[in-house]
């Protein structure tokens, strides 16, 4: 494995297709961007955190494309995830007098893709975005698929589009900067492609998560171009998650619920996914689906990460309200992803007294 | 001509394909309703104007289908086509626990329709909704063709998505109740689809507008469906206006600017768009492509109509300022519809010295 190459990851969806452009430095490279739409204005939305460390180097590479690049700094945080903050990218468009052929460019995180995501799909009434995920979560999840969103109170990216990105830049260097903690919430979305969808994934991340860690470089290349390849092919099979979609949100429905419950923002969204998995894959277990063998395995990997592995006091009664506004849900029924065989999952409604007994079993 | 029967109107659109029905009773038909898709709840979102008139009557026929049907009614107005009313129908889907197959019905003008569109096509990325439209410029222009935004502060219709209706349900009834002042705005709307693409269904208007003003059943059957008619073979070639749709907007970047001038709410929306027309129409006399005496054919009707046929005086640079903010420019370059001959209309960007030119002659 080299990672001074740059690796390549189609997402198939006929005139919607794109390509997922993985490796060390590509955030630079003019070949990233060759082929992107023409414009006159490109606008690049990043977050306080990241504009600091890689703004200047996106502009300088996108201004041999485009005659003017504007920059929004939007608040850091999941809790900014709103309208509040979205009008912000709009604000930022008109005053510039953008027009409906300028190009968005997400530098950051899930967050800053989503809304994003969002606003190049609303800004009169679309125009086209670039995801540039700066984080281990957004490179290996969430800038892939082209599921936009922002918060609603009552719940987590209740408003938002299906609205697929022209492209994705993932720059490993842009890893070396990422706080522990961030990196070990973006390895419990690499290791949910294991359990759904790879068992010999699962096993690989299995040996290979001290050097995921470290950040090794072959290591970090190889887990992102695997975690694209999954979701590119469950993606393509189904963009606006009729059905297999779904299982990309193994542990989200739990994880959902935990955000929600605590507080945007107090839990990381990896964090309350980690956690998340654990509870879906004990329902599993009780559904006598996988073995407690199995359990003890995913326990141990996110663990070793430094994830939380028990979840948060809420309240049975809490945790169900909670999840009853899941978009899984459908007329009041709890749809949950479980693990069907390792490396397979399916979605299934479960009796709320069995998912009880899963929540008095890993809370607390 | 009969009104007893109901007409129908397709959109072809591939998968995005749906009806429109028109005809004086189709509210209550419990035919209307047919083959819409299936849930357990359904939302009407209705302005608190429509709601004393025809709320009851829609919720009675959709209890036949849907388990629960909710109502949430939203302040009247242009005014209030922005994101705060936008959530009062996201905050009544989530607190009535509304899943993602919910059915949203816009009920209404032109305003709640462009709003529940935009609300429905945002609601957990996408559920289905039905146009009711009340209004004589809803059911010949906006209910029909899958635009849907809400204003921003710095331009009008600026947020938003193309999102097909599953289908439109006109009602030529409700158009009894409807206040003299906006079945003339209304008007306009209809008067547009002469210039721009029926030379004959203009002299048809011309010859009926007497008619068409005292709400004569049969004479308002063929406008709508004509409309209609119109609207749907545009739109069926270019659904997200790469070319030819943009033609549907003759007298609205004149019109926009007025509207965004003046402050929204201060002349209806079809007003801005008759006084718009002669605003377009001068400009194409100007450019040599029509005569003074199909200009003064057009201000005859928009006149007979009892709409404005001047412009408010806001100044040539503002104007030229709210225009280059029109969707439809690229590049700061504003592009105007003009009427190519009469019955065809094109797209140009003009000088802005004509454009000066053209404000002087007709404004104040």
């Amino acid at each position: 494995m080299s990672v001074s190459k740059t690796e390549r990851v189609s997402i198939e969806l006929a005139d919607r297709s794109y390509d997922i452009l993985i490796g060390a430095g590509v955030l630079d490279a003019p070949d990233s961007y060759e082929g992107l739409p023409r414009a006159a204005d490109a606008l690049v939305v990043t977050n306080t955190t990241v504009a600091r460390l890689y703004a200047a180097r996106l502009v300088r590479a996108l201004t041999a494309r485009y005659r003017r690049v504007h920059v929004v700094e939007l608040p850091d945080g999941e809790l900014h995830k709103d309208w509040v903050t979205l009008n912000l990218i709009f604000d930022a468009l008109l005053s510039h007098g953008c027009d409906r052929k300028t190009v968005l460019f997400a530098l950051g995180g899930g967050v800053v893709g989503d809304m994003t995501g969002f606003a190049a799909a609303s800004y009169m009434r679309g125009v086209p975005f670039v995801q540039v995920p700066t984080t281990l979560l957004a490179q290996v999840d969430s800038s892939v698929g082209g599921k936009t969103a922002i918060n609603h109170p009552m719940g987590k990216n209740m408003i938002g589009a299906f609205y697929q990105p022209a492209r994705v830049i993932a720059d490993l260097q842009t890893l070396s900067t990422l706080p522990r903690r961030e990196v070990a919430a973006g390895l419990a979305e690499v290791i949910k492609y294991g359990p759904i969808a790879d068992d010999e994934f699962f096993r690989w991340i299995e040996a290979h998560v001290d050097q995921l860690l470290a950040l090794d470089p072959a290591a970090l290349a190889h887990a992102v171009k695997r975690s694209c390849e999954i979701k590119a092919d469950v993606v393509g099979q189904d963009e606006r998650e009729a059905g297999l979609r779904a299982i990309l949100n193994f542990g989200h429905t739990f994880g959902h619920a935990i955000e929600s419950g605590l507080g945007y923002g107090q839990w990381l969204h990896g964090e309350a996914v980690g956690c998340g998995m654990m509870m879906a894959a004990e329902l599993s277990r009780r559904l006598g689906l996988i073995d407690a063998a199995y359990v003890q395995r995913l326990r141990a990997l996110v663990e070793r990460c430094g994830l939380p592995v028990r979840g948060p006091v809420l309240g049975a009664d809490r945790y169900l309200e909670l999840m009853r506004l899941d978009k899984k849900s459908e007329g009041g029924e709890i749809r949950f992803v479980v693990i069907e065989s390792p490396g397979r999952a399916g979605v299934r409604a479960v009796p709320d007294a069995l998912v009880r007994e899963v929540l008095a079993d890993t809370c607390g």
